[in-house]
C-alpha cells in the first residue's frame, strides 16, 4: 500500500456527555475508545474525530476527500445531523469511501439514505442480555482472527425483521438470550463504496473494549478501504460515442438534436 | 386472488405534449399506450393515471393505499416531482406496494431514493441503435412467454457501468449495436416491496407497442403485486418483550429507565 | 393455471419402519403426513410417493418429467440412494422442476450436488429444544399466512456455520434455546429450478402436524412450481450464428474448421 | 502477509501439443504464458504446473494442501480428468483454497461440481470476433488498474444464457460483435473458498499476452488467496453442547440415545 488508511470517526457523543453513569464506562467517550485501538494498527494513519456538536465543521468536503473510511456511531440525535453533511458523506461513499456503521447507526440519515429503506425497522429490547455472535464467513477479511462463535456478555438486543436490503454478504448472525436473532454483521456495496454494519455497542456496556469487537472493526477498516485510494472514481460522462463508426440507415428516425435533448432543457 | 390488481401509472407526459413529432408515435401519450395493453388483462383492475402536471393531486395517500403496483416513466422533469409525493410512494413500496420503473425512470427521485445510490450513473447515446435483450431467467414469472432473445429495432442506448446496487435477480441483459451492454431488466426488494426496472422505452421510438415489451410489463405487474394485498405490513413495534420471563442476575447493569431512553428525549 | 401441480415426495421411511416409538408420532410415516395436508389444497394434483426401498422404481424419468415439484426428506440412508436417480432428479431441477428439501435432506446427495458444497456442514444437537422462527420476508409467496414469528415447541437444533452457498433469499432465521442460530428457510435457483430448504422436521417430534409448517410447505410447492410447466426448457444449442451476417476482415485468423473442433474430437 | 502465495496451474495442454499452428501463439503452452507473468509478481511464490498428462501425479493431496490458489484451463478433455483429483480439489476449495477458472474451464468437472449446475450451458461461436469487456466493479481488488472498458481484439464468442447460479458479484460483462452478451467475470464463494471465472482466452488467439488480462488474473490470484493461509478450516464438530446448561422439563421426549443415532447406524 502506498499510504496509510485515513479514518474519520463520527460519534454523536450525546449520551457520554449527558449521563454521568456512562463516564465510568467510556471516560474518553465512544470515539475515544474506538480511536484508542485503531491507532495501534500500523496500517491506519490519520484519525479524525467528529461529534454531533462539531460535525458540520469537521466533516467538510476537504476532510471527506482525505478520508478512506468513515465510522459512524449515532443514536439519540440522528435528526440533528445536517442534511448537507449527510449528502456529502453519501456521495463520497458512492465514489469509493468505505463506511462502517455501528449499532444504532442503523437509524442514521446516512445509512438509511444509502440503503434506500427504513432500516430503523427492527425489534429491540434494552435488557442487558447476552449476545452470541456466529461467524458465517471464516475466510473473509473482516473475520481474520475471529473464531466460530463468541459472546458479548451484555448488549442491547436487536431482533429481526431488520428492514435492510439483502446484504451482499452476511458476516455475523447473533443470538440473544430472550429469543431474538439478528443479521448483526453485513456488507453492501453502494456505488464504489464498501459498507459494513455491526450491531454491537450499546453505550451502557463496555462492548468496544472487547478484543473480538476491536479486531472486527480494525479488520473492517482495512476491508472497506478503497482499492484505488483516490478521492473520486470517474464513472464516465454521458452521450458516449459508439465503439466504432458505423452506418445505420435509419438511426436518425425522429432523433432529437442536441438542443432538444431533455438534459439541456432543465 | 380475492380481487384484481390496482395499477397506478405515473408518466411525465412532457415530451408528448411539447414535441409535435411524438404525437405520431404516442397519440395517447406513453401512459395511454401502457394503459391500453394493461387493461386487456383480466387480472388487472383499476388503472389510475398521473402526470407531471397533476401528480400531486392524483398520487394522494388514499390513492397509494389503494394501489398494488405503481409504474413510473419520467425523463426530463424528475426535479419537478414533489418530494412529499416521492416520500409517500417510497414508503408504500417499503410497506409492500410493487414498483415498475421504466427507461429514464432510473434517474427519478423515487428510484434513486429506494436504491440508495446514484442510479443516474450510466452511459447513454441517442442513436436509434438496435438493442438485443437476452433472457437470463426463462423460468421467472416476468419472462413468461418471452423467448431466449429478441430485438428492439430502435431504442436509446444505455451502457454499463450502471450505478445500481447488486440486483436480487438479473432478468435481462441487453446488447447494443454500438458496443454497450446493460443490465436492462433487474429486480430488487426494498422493505416488503418488489421492484422491477426495465431499460426500454425511449419516447422517440414506438417501443411500448412491441408485443414482447407489453408481455414483460404485464407479467411484471403480476409479479410485483404484494402477496398479502394489504395497505401496510405491520413489522412490529419496539421494545419487544423477551420470549420468556427469565431472571438475569445483572441485566439491569446501568440499564436506562423508560424516561431516560433516547427515543423519548428527541 | 392450466393444470394442477404434480408433486412427488421422497421420504426415506427408515426411522418410521425401524423405531416402534415413532409409530405413535407418524403412523402413516412422514410422507403420509406430508401428503395428508398437501392433498387438501386445490392447486395440487397428483402426489407420488417414493421411499428408500422403492425409489429406483418410482423416480423414473417418466415420473420426473411429470413432476412439477419434488419434496425430499432423508436422514440416515443418504448413501443408499442410487446415483442414477440423483442425477436424473438434479437434471430435472436444472430444467425447471421445483425442489423442496426438508430437515436432514441438507445432507442428501441431491441437495449437495445442486449446492456444490458440503452442506452437511453445520452444528446440531438432539435435545428437543424449542426453536423460534423469524419471518424475514413477510411479502414472499412462501410466507403467505405466516406471522412475524412462531415457535416449534421441540425440534432438533441446527446451528451455523451452515456450509451453503449464499442463498438468493433468506426466508426464515431460527433461534434455538441452547444458543444457536440458523438460516432455516432459504431459496436458491439452479438452472431454471426453484429450490427451497426448510430446517424443521426431526422425525422424533410431530413437527409436520403444526399448522405453520404445513402452510409453509404448501406455499413453497406453489412458489417452486415452474412457470412454464414444461418438462424441459430448451436453452438453445451451440455454435450460434451471429445476429447479422457481417464481414470481418481477419476473423478467420487461425480459425479451426468444424472437424478440428475439440467438441468433435472427444 | 507471512508468506508468498503458492499457485498451481492446471492447463490441459492438449491443443498446444496437437495443433502445430498453436505453437506460434503459445510456444510454451498456455500454462507457460500464465506462469511467465505471474512469477514476476512479488506476492506470488511457488508455481506448480499440471497438465492433462500428469495431473494425477501433480495434483496430490500434499500439493493441494500447499496451494493457495488453483488456476484451471481445460477445453477438449474435461472427461479425461480423474474424478479423484476433482474431488480433492473441490474439497480444498471448500476448505478455503482460491480457484480461478479460465475460458472453457466453465465446462470442467471441477467448476460444474462447485457450481452445482450445468455450467456448460451457454451459446458460443468461434468467429474471432471482437469482445469488449465492461468493468462493473471499479473498486474491486480484481479490477485494480483496469479501466472502465477495454477490448480483446479476437476471442471466441460466449453468449447468455449462461447456466450459472447467481454470482456473488459480477465483475465484467462482455459485448461481442455478433450480438451476444456474457457475464464474463464473476465471483462466488463455496464453503470458504473464493472462486473467480474469467471468460477470455481461447487457445487460437494470444489473449493471455494482453496486459489487461494479465493484470486481471494476477489481481484475482491475490483476491482469491485465503485470508488465513491454512490448509483446512475447522468448521466444528457435531452434536454441539448447548451454550449453557439448562433444565428442560421435557427435552428427552423420545430422545434417541447415542447408539440409536442414525449417524452411528450407517
Amino acid at each position: 500500500m502506498d499510504r496509510k488508511i485515513n479514518v474519520t470517526i463520527y460519534n454523536e457523543n450525546f449520551h457520554e456527555t449527558t449521563k454521568p453513569a456512562l463516564k465510568s464506562i467510556y471516560p474518553e467517550s465512544i470515539h475515544g475508545a474506538l480511536k484508542s485501538f485503531l491507532e495501534k494498527d500500523d496500517a491506519i494513519g490519520n484519525i479524525r474525530i467528529a461529534t454531533l456538536y462539531d460535525h458540520a465543521e469537521v466533516l467538510t468536503q476537504e476532510a471527506m476527500d482525505d478520508t478512506d473510511v468513515l465510522i459512524w456511531w449515532g443514536h439519540a440525535k440522528h435528526d440533528k445531523v445536517c442534511d448537507e453533511v449527510v449528502d456529502r458523506c453519501a456521495k463520497r461513499v458512492i465514489d469509493g469511501m468505505g463506511l462502517i456503521v455501528l449499532h444504532s447507526g442503523h437509524a442514521s440519515k446516512l445509512f438509511q439514505k444509502l440503503m434506500g429503506t427504513e432500516t430503523y425497522m427492527l425489534r429491540w429490547r434494552e435488557a442487558g442480555e447476552k449476545a452470541r455472535l456466529w461467524n458465517l464467513a471464516p475466510n473473509h477479511p473482516i473475520t481474520k482472527g475471529i473464531k466460530e462463535t463468541f459472546t458479548v456478555p451484555h448488549d442491547e438486543t436487536y431482533g429481526e425483521p431488520f428492514g435492510i436490503p439483502n446484504p451482499d454478504q452476511i458476516i455475523f448472525l447473533s443470538w440473544y438470550q430472550g429469543g431474538e436473532v439478528f443479521r448483526s454483521g453485513c456488507t453492501w456495496r453502494r456505488g464504489e463504496g464498501n459498507i459494513f454494519y455491526l450491531q454491537n455497542g450499546h453505550e451502557t456496556f463496555p462492548v468496544y473494549y472487547q478484543p473480538e469487537i476491536q479486531t472486527i472493526i480494525t479488520n473492517a477498516v482495512k476491508w472497506a478501504c478503497p482499492v484505488n485510494r483516490i478521492c473520486k472514481i470517474d464513472r464516465g460522462g454521458s452521450n458516449t460515442p459508439a465503439l466504432e463508426k458505423y452506418e445505420l440507415e435509419d438511426h436518425n428516425f425522429l432523433l432529437l438534436d442536441e438542443n432538444d435533448h431533455p438534459a439541456n432543457q432543465k
